[in-house]
């Protein structure tokens, strides 16, 4: 599975932007029709383009697979990569890790679900990958919600299944989620964040109800 | 799709049985091979028995697959429609709903993993249905959410998010339980009912900190 890569000029501007584009054709197709019923002619039918040119970006369509059921885990773990380290309370940590997961997921809703309904026709080694992405994710949180909990700022009996249940709530909105529901994706974000800080039992939280 | 009916006689608990074992089976082969991939011929296979059997108990492949499918979200029905009623304090119906749920989504792991991939393959009917059942248990415990605000029970701003945030730490335990995992089932349904009277503030919980 080939990773993201920083992009560096205007080519691989280019190269990102038709592999983005070639990754949205197929997941919608994933989406409507499942994978085993999606062939890569069918993608590129789509797109208006030839499947030499797919091919030219993805080696296969089990390598688009791989990378369409990563991007979900893979925002989250940038997400919790980039605060975890910061000079920040455990309290500010969790609150910016929540916001910035929860949004990962409602962005990449169709994504989570190909994940669920295609994770028998990932390729061994990728559905590893992404098992220890998770596992790394879980390891990451369960670290933070530890450290609020030696700072005073959390209240919890069991952190890590604590970070489980944080993981549970945040990933399980991708069944919820409308685009056109009753609130906009911020306002989700920050109603979840909210109760995830309430969950720990944050100081801030509690006092301020 | 044929639901639970109440047993009478030592017929129906045979009959039950049957079916009980043509769904364990089926369960174990879909989890395994996915549902595209099981025939009948090895459900009967696997039970030992032969296709005229398991035709004498379900109408169709497809009636197995929505009664797997709506055998999660079933229990936890039946867990919150019996204690709602009852004459206690939302706080003490939370925690006993939660422990209930917890141990309902647990106890059928495999059937929500199976609900979760092949939900494509349900009957339009049957998918209805499911979804219907699994709104009905929202909007349940968005009453039961909003019941212990107004009590003062409870300290929440949403009370349907905290409903969907609720049911999804939940349900997405079967994406991490392990039956010889850490923490066996009901000491993992404690926590995770913790966790939540810790998400609504009840303030039993608070205080106890």
């Amino acid at each position: 599975m080939a990773l993201a890569q920083p992009i560096r000029g205007i080519r691989d501007e280019v190269a990102a932007l038709k592999r983005a584009r070639i990754l949205a054709a197929a997941v919608e197709l994933f989406y409507e029709n499942g994978y085993a019923n999606t062939t890569l002619d069918a993608v590129a039918e789509r797109l208006g383009v030839t499947k030499p040119f797919i091919y030219s970006h993805f080696s296969s369509k089990s390598e688009i697979l791989a990378v369409i059921c990563s991007r979900g885990i893979g925002s989250s773990l940038e997400a919790i990569d980039s605060i975890l380290p910061l000079d920040i309370s455990a309290t500010e940590k969790l609150a910016t890790i929540s916001r910035r997961f929860v949004t990962a997921v409602l962005e990449t809703q169709m994504y989570i679900a190909i994940l669920f309904r295609e994770e028998k026709n990932l390729a061994v080694t990728d559905f590893r990958i992404i098992n220890d992405m998770r596992r790394d994710f879980d390891r990451k949180l369960t670290v933070l919600v530890r450290e609020g909990a030696a700072t005073g700022e959390f209240h919890v009996t069991d952190p890590h299944m604590t970070a489980l249940a944080i993981g549970g709530m945040v990933s399980w909105a991708y069944v919820w989620y409308r685009e056109k529901g009753r609130l906009p994706l911020a306002d989700v974000a920050d109603q979840m964040t909210k109760l995830i800080l309430a969950m720990v039992q944050a100081k801030d939280t509690v006092q301020a109800e």
